[in-house]
């Protein structure tokens, strides 16, 4: 008995989906820990978690750098998140013949347990407020001036911050588009290993047509362990695990890192998203799905190596389709025009707020003509990635902390030379696949004879370049980019791997763009933002949750189902119905170990449930937390009715999707057996 | 000194492109020639051509029915057509190791000229006023009913009307969406063959990247012959040849079929392009695009057998986003807004007119519930298109002629056979990968859990069900087809292929949805229709065009370049210009036989020239004729701008791109010799 969605149900329903008043209402909000709204919970639920609920909780939330969110959940720094967090490591780490993100992966002792390159587990330890320093720094200055004082004094308060870079990361936040700026310290865990996965099959039944749907079967769970100094990191604040089912209606908490949300946007900005940015992306991305489908029927290795970049391209395709029907849907949208209408009128003949809403007009104007060099000049490929990083961080080092583009200064430097360094495959049919189509993709909308176009090509066509610069570079090996990082922009520019003489040429004309839209775009954006958040703040009081950062966040809400053209959707599923859905063809076909084991599997086990919370990308892996603090379930997805969820929530069909600690801790037992695992989650 | 476009640039000329005012501006107009605006023109030009002029034109032209139009040019039955519509013709005669798309084709005598599969040659003998006959029998019916009793006239009348159908063919055509009812009368010649093909690379220098773009350097040109009986046909009626030059401000008319427009869409119609057909559109049809691009890079027969394809793909991919362009640009639908406005308050108080806005307003919306199912299921591919046709024409083919489908009636039955018939290849890797493309995207907008979806895939996955049907059918064997369409519904059904078997399985849900679509949306359109077209009569006069509907038209203009981007973009390119141009890497690699000739050819001969005249696609290949009636060049595109005129035209910048008779001429003397073709285009 299960239901799902054609979008073609969506459009009616997004005609509620937005508030017209501005105010959170029930359930919505990806609250900071510092603004936990216990009043608004109190007088919707009876209760509300007090300061030590609330400190004991963000002690034990994780952001994996990786762009999901995790918990500790054992003494000794076992992290659950979802499967599909660690999907990149299983592949990863996949050699010689093995291939883990089918397999699964179960590490029988701790020395097993797989390091995942380029992941990093992070704590929030602070959260301090230095709004007054940074607006202080822009003071009265505009465009790029103003961007780089900014960027300057952000610079200089992380790296003040955090002077062990070890074990401590400092980054400055920019809440409400440039209202408040607050530093959050990390406690940061770099070494972070594999424990458990189960077969890729289990995670992901019913693959993409399922994703984003409900209701749904599938083992999104996975286990990894913090390390330091080769030995595991006691974490003494941790979730209690607690493998029982949820109950309908009863409160639950996501605490994680919701991404980016833009529910703050002004009709200018959501008109450049419906006009121009979706649009492109939803094209040319889509393009890319079909030549990568394409080549993974071409060969078995094929199939696997591509599986990892297919799943990504689907999911954010997915999330794009559904805003791209949002903001084609008139009643959403009339929604937003009166939301912002609401505000103006509220802050009618404030003087100090004045009219920011023209300011950010203007500016997304300017943006318009600025947006197709932007978005094109930075070719999409891994191997230019790396060159790309180590030009730039070469060239930046050399400046001083302050002068430092964003992503360069001390504070931040530690993770991107982690990136760059730590080993991971390239698959060079693959990367020049990506390189190709983003580079034809270029020529196609910036126009043969347009000369960022040329700067881009040259004389080559897209297919020659790419086999040139992919075949021709060396930087797949870690040993290579670690002498080129060392040599720094002496060996940079003596360097003749074609890929990081592409980077140089390429470079001077990307920081030009980006000075334009610094001096045109950002600049502007960041005190028109500061006034809209002023605005926003007289008008309704300081109860207000700002939008997505990536940053640690909770929302509460309840277990509860929805009703979807005319029929109530169930709370959850059970490990039971997977066999009646499955078809026997991918991707609905079983998992191996399900199939094998289908006579243990208590099929009444409640598999996967959803709940009212309001989340979005990057809140992956969050814990679902009940009242008594303990984690009931890892979520790993949104119902169709999340996708317009970037521009406005609506707790009458936005649902998170959670797979249980019930179901984790069958498959623990039973189809994947990890006693151990079994044994420390108990505590014991 | 070449320019091109980004699309950048579209976005404020798009804000120009459509008039607030509903009359026909300058230049503007896809004329019937039963209705030519001789006062219009003479006004705006001082002259316009005299009824003779228009019959003796009118008798040169000439419709394929592979989409494109064309013009006699000789007294035996010379055909000047473009050459992207001769390419499925070239691609369909190139077996055993040859070539023809890729290499072109020269016939020197002409039983060497090759028949076009499924083409067909038609000209306009007479067009007759059936409005009333229809309008009759239509009465006060309403939903389903009415289209069937329409549908039952149209059948009556064509059957009546021809007689002959080995060599007159009969259609009513619906003009103005329901305003008129026009029978057109055409010779038909069903044997067409091909004389003279340059190089593909000749005819797309600059591949999908100059597509709709100019200055252009294509050599977009072919001749074909009619033949009947064995023999070419006399043509005394045809136009003559002219290898000159054009001169900046001459008139110019360009005389075709084309195909589609969407002027006289009310809001309602609008909205559903924009939200609904063309966002979906777009996003399956670029993944259709990276399947196809990737699998040709998998070996030079993928690269080859896939060419003709993609270039489709490419072309209308274009087309749709050139028109999401236009319609997510707000001064764009504001102006269309303002035309509907501007009628609506002519009409007001009229009751025969009454509200057919809110008529279309409600068969749309019914529309949208429909759309899904109705899109998607009739899967994509060419194996399955003979099933289906076989299908429907058994089934159909039991019922009276004035009961039949649309496409199943006497006068339209012998093109679909000769459709189905014709020899052409099937390359079951390319009809594989349609069709499990097509399969998939039907489960993606459907839902998994859709009806309709599972009647499409049961248990099966799209590769599987793909596979399976194209592999095992044996439909790509024309005697096969022959069999099977002379044994009627008793050999289909009995049929083991298990293609036809799924057309079997899919006709009674796709008549199923026909009905509920001709009840809820084609009927009431109908009438809806036909009110809008009195309302316009009676607001601007009987001086106004007729959306586009494949039939023939006259459009006049005038040789004039325009000024893009604050730079003029001039009228005409010269062969020369093709060398400077060519960076000797695909798409702009010269053609091996420019290459091999640069040294004879004469670089200042005019070779693409621009032109003002209003054309959409389908007109590919129409003559264009200068005042004295004789044949200039070959139209073959429109520029960047035209692509919104399916919506509205603008005269500053929309227009016809042309391949000059001068080009052509010298590349029958010099590139690609063919001494009989240019004798016998001399008259000699």
């Amino acid at each position: 008995m299960t239901r799902f969605l054609s979008l073609s149900a969506v459009s009616a329903l997004a005609l509620a989906a937005v508030l017209p008043a501005s105010q959170a209402r029930a359930d919505e909000g990806m609250w900071t820990f510092d603004n936990f709204p216990e009043e608004l919970m109190e007088k919707e639920y009876g209760w509300a978690p007090d300061q030590a609920w609330l400190d004991r909780v963000q002690a034990s939330a994780v952001r994996l750098t990786g762009g999901c969110s995790a918990s500790f959940v054992s003494d000794a720094g076992l992290i659950l998140t979802n499967h599909h967090c660690v999907a990149s490591c299983l592949f990863d780490n996949s050699k010689d013949g093995q291939d883990y993100l089918n397999d699964g992966y179960i590490a029988d002792k701790r020395d097993l347990e797989l390091k995942c390159p380029g992941q990093q587990a992070e704590v929030v330890t602070k959260i301090t407020d230095v709004t007054g320093d940074v607006k202080a720094a822009m003071g009265t200055l505009t465009g790029e001036a103003l961007t780089k004082a900014r960027d300057a004094k952000i610079a200089d308060i992380e790296s003040a911050g955090c002077t062990d870079t070890a074990t401590t990361r400092c980054q400055v936040v920019t809440l409400f588009g440039g209202g408040q700026y607050k530093l959050y310290t990390y406690r940061k865990y770099s070494d972070v290993r594999l424990v458990w996965a189960p077969e890729d099959r289990a995670a992901t039944f019913g693959g993409d047509p399922d994703n984003f749907n409900f209701p749904r079967y599938s083992l999104d769970a996975s286990f990894l362990r913090a390390y330091e100094n080769g030995k595991p990191v006691k974490t003494p604040n941790h979730l209690k695990w607690n493998p029982r089912a949820p109950k309908e209606g009863e409160v639950t908490f996501v605490v994680g890192n919701p991404g980016s949300t833009s529910r703050l946007y002004t009709s200018s900005q959501i008109a450049f998203e419906r006009e121009v940015r979706l649009p492109i992306t939803i094209a040319t991305m889509s393009e890319l799905r079909g030549r990568v489908i394409r080549a993974m029927e071409e060969s078995p290795e094929h199939a696997r190596e591509g599986l990892d970049l297919l799943n990504g391209i689907e999911n954010s395709l997915k999330v794009y389709l559904g805003r791209q029907k949002a903001l084609n849907d008139p009643g959403f949208t009339a929604a937003l025009v009166a939301k912002e209408d609401e505000l103006k009128a509220k802050s009618a003949g404030n003087a100090a707020i004045g009219d920011p809403w023209a300011s950010v007009d203007e500016a997304t104007t300017a943006y318009r003509a600025l947006y197709l060099p932007y978005r094109f000049l930075s070719p999409s490929s891994d191997l230019f990635s790396y060159a790309e990083t180590l030009v730039y961080a070469a060239q930046e080092r050399a400046k001083p902390n302050a002068e430092r583009l964003p992503g360069y200064t001390d504070s931040a430097l530690p993770l991107t030379k982690k990136r760059l360094l730590d080993e991971a495959p390239v698959y060079n049919w693959l990367d020049e696949l990506r390189l190709e189509w983003s580079l034809s993709k270029a020529r196609e909308y910036l126009g043969v004879d347009d000369a960022d176009s040329k700067l881009l090509l040259g004389k080559e066509s897209p297919e020659q370049l790419a086999k040139r610069l992919v075949e021709g570079s060396k930087l797949a090996d870690p040993a290579y980019r670690q002498q080129l990082w060392d040599g720094g922009l002496a060996a940079i520019e003596a360097s003749d791997d074609p890929m990081i003489q592409y980077a140089l040429k390429l470079a001077p004309r990307q920081r030009e763009l980006q000075k334009q839209v610094d001096e045109v775009y950002s600049g502007p954006l960041a005190v028109a933002g500061g006034k809209l958040a002023d605005a926003r703040f007289a008008a309704y009081g300081d109860t207000l949750y700002p939008d997505a950062t990536f940053t640690l966040r909770i929302s509460y809400g309840k277990v509860e189902g929805w009703v979807e053209r005319g029929q109530q959707v169930p709370i959850a599923t059970t490990l039971g119905g997977t066999f009646d859905r499955a078809t026997g063809n991918p991707p609905f076909d079983v998992a191996p170990a399900f199939a094998a084991n289908k006579d243990k599997i208590d099929p009444a086990v409640t598999y996967d449930f959803v709940t009212t919370n309001d989340i979005i990308g990057g809140n992956s892996g969050s814990p679902v937390i009940d009242k008594a603090g303990t984690v009931i379930g890892a979520a790993f997805d949104g119902n169709i009715n999340s996708l317009g969820g970037n521009y406005g929530y609506d707790g009458s069909v936005n649902r998170t999707v959670v797979v249980s600690t019930a179901a984790v801790q069958e498959a623990l037992e039973t189809i994947y057996p990890a006693p151990a695992l079994v044994k420390e989650l108990a505590g014991k």
